[in-house]
């Protein structure tokens, strides 16, 4: 007998058919004797629906007043989950995050989760209840209703998982778990049976937006095993752990994640002193530009190339940024490239396995892929290549490090 | 200046539109430096619709469940409108009903209220705010969401001005205040300035369905100046109070509420012993039939004819019962007449006046109308007769007690 905490989000409870089907996955679990406390999203669409109210009234609505109008998206669903597993004979009781006393700081519209008091839910399993909350919601010091921002109900379900030293947190969405890479662009894409937190930050914030990056984040300080599996069909999902827990593949490498629509911009020659990427870096950022790769090199003339890659929706803004700046800080040009794309190659086996970077520009140089930048980090390396050879850059990587699904031919590619 | 406790109902705020017309009224009374609390329900529609989607799940919903996601209805409403005030200069914050601590008793979908703390209202209004309040709804002892049943807002506003101890509760609805009788049936019905708690009680329970019975109650228990006007036109509606507040009006007759859709059933023939009314009333009370008028008189062979009405819709099941026990209470006869209405004359001045009665039936008796029930309490008489004759017996009562408005050639009806 476990604890375990569910998360099902807006698709998985679209319909009050799909709440229905939500309903009778939990059930399976109570009937094996698991105590279950599930975490959901609002109806999808229901968001959607509510912000449209809330933009007749304002461009910018209130903040607090949007939390308390985006919050009852999930209790319609906590309600009516809970009516569907009563319905069926369980237990349940449904929660708001106020309710459960979930307190978080007091930033309207995306608050961070500080405490939760884990008595009350406890009392209910205890009664043999199945305890039903409110994802993406909590309340600050004053009792004012809070919302978590983008992904919020993940994080809420990892945090009630670490309050209440869950067994495991599960969250259920619409693909079947975690693959090598992007089963779009190679076939064979191989779903992992488990990951390590590093490896999944990695691949989340790289592409493979399975789950919100913050979840991961939480999941690993506080060591709550995260499981990522499908709402709609039967498997066993990808199990997110520490590193070795039930590690059952070959530990070199995890995956290849990749990032369409990237640009690249280049400072040339600005002066080889200090601050000087600072210079260059800090107008982008204060201009609320995300910026993602930067790498630096000396030229032999006493001056410094500066490269690095943004979105590309946002390519041209930074562009002008830097020619406003280009004189000011002696920068001989600024140059816009708009087509590159970005493969890392992820695994946490790099950390004791030499020769993954020679594998991985071998890999890319057979296929005649120039690379035009290359950054690394601990458990992952970086390429930016032109952007229309991205996807046979990715499947050449997937093939050299042999991530295929070795029972794909047999089943069609399922 | 003064503190204004406003209700407006589901209609008043069943679009964004409509928000933000209710939000331009609440303006005028804020710069008139009133402090004001207001009440809401949820957007007109949205209630059956979260109906609809609890009864997809089960005909018979979880109780505790259903008020989760009612709850919800007001929720969108309070937050949609304290954005509308926000945006017009003017600070405003949304509150739950668990939030101001209107604490209920935990029977769930017809909960009461208990207790309300006002300190945290208290505290919003002293900084300046608005301070919108979800009506419908509380928490029980142990934080779950209970709601109040059919008009609970009404019952909500009331309670607050109550605790607040506020100088009016303004109960904002579709019709202009309370008239003398239904002007769809009275072209020339009056609206009145003023009426009495007990006055507004009769009215109500009679047909006039401005207010919610429990609202009045508890704001004549209470003593809570309560004023019912229009959300759609200027006016100052008509003002409920304490017998001989304000009181303007010829003080005798208030007002004719009517009745339609009666039944009449007659237990006839059963012997004159202690116990029988309660032997024939009781078992149809006790199906949930709710009876109205009950009359018995002795005849001269020592048995009885006990008379009772219902509604029309409940009157073949109340036959069925009474032909089930005519046998062993001894009753000679059970006989249904299915055509009946009532009419009333309410007036607290008819306490002190005498003539109420025998003007009555003159008037009645002028229009060959034949009465077949009468029955009195101290502040209203009401007569059951043949149902075709209900809207001449109105009017001409109407007439009788000089209700008309004076200036209704005048103004063409307005």
């Amino acid at each position: 007998m476990a604890l375990i905490v569910q998360k099902f989000g807006g698709t998985s409870v679209g319909t009050v058919e799909r709440i229905e089907a939500v309903a009778e996955k939990i059930v399976q679990f109570r009937d094996q004797g698991d105590d279950i406390v599930v975490v959901v999203s609002a109806m999808s669409g229901e968001t959607n629906r509510l912000v449209a109210l809330a933009q007749e009234i304002m461009d910018y609505p209130t903040p607090r007043e949007m939390d308390v109008l985006l919050s009852t998206g999930e209790q319609v669903t906590i309600a009516l989950l809970s009516m569907a597993l009563e319905k069926r004979g369980y237990g349940a009781r449904s929660f708001t995050g106020g309710q459960v006393r979930i307190l978080t700081s007091d930033i309207h519209t995306k608050a961070r989760i500080r405490e939760i008091d884990g008595t009350r839910i406890h009392a209910q399993l205890d009664q043999g209840n199945v305890v039903v909350v409110a994802g993406f919601q909590g309340v600050d010091d004053h009792g004012n209703i809070t919302t978590l921002g983008r992904g919020g109900s993940d994080t809420t379900a990892v945090a009630l998982a670490a309050a209440l030293e869950a067994d495991e947190c599960q969250i259920y969405t619409d693909v079947k778990g975690v693959y090598t890479t992007d089963p779009r662009v190679v076939e064979d894409a191989r779903l992992l049976s488990s990951i390590t937190f590093e490896e999944m930050l990695e691949l989340a914030s790289l592409g493979a937006k399975v789950l919100q990056i913050r979840a991961v984040e939480f999941a690993g300080k506080y060591k709550v095993p995260l499981r990522v599996l499908s709402s709609f069909e039967e498997g066993p999902g990808t199990l997110i752990s520490l590193e070795g827990d039930e590690k059952m593949e070959d530990p070199t490498i995890a995956g290849i994640a990749f990032e369409r629509d990237e640009a690249k911009l280049t400072v040339a020659g600005v002066p080889d002193v200090p601050g000087v990427a600072y210079q260059v870096i800090g107008p982008v950022s204060a201009a609320g530009i995300e910026v993602d790769v930067i790498v630096q090199n000396a030229a032999e003339d006493g001056t410094n190339d500066i490269t690095f890659t943004v979105k590309r929706s946002e390519s041209d803004r930074a562009k002008q940024i830097l020619d406003g700046i280009q004189a000011s800080i002696g920068a001989r040009e600024v140059l816009l490239d708009k087509k590159v794309g970005k493969v890392s190659v992820v695994g946490v086996g790099m950390r004791s396995h030499a020769g993954v970077a020679s594998k991985t520009f071998k890999a890319l140089a057979d296929e005649s892929i120039n690379i035009q930048i290359i950054t690394t980090s601990e458990i992952k390396i970086s390429v930016v290549i032109e952007e229309k050879y991205l996807e046979l850059a990715v499947r050449a990587l997937h093939s050299a490090f042999e991530l295929g699904d070795p029972d794909y031919e047999k089943d069609g590619g399922q």
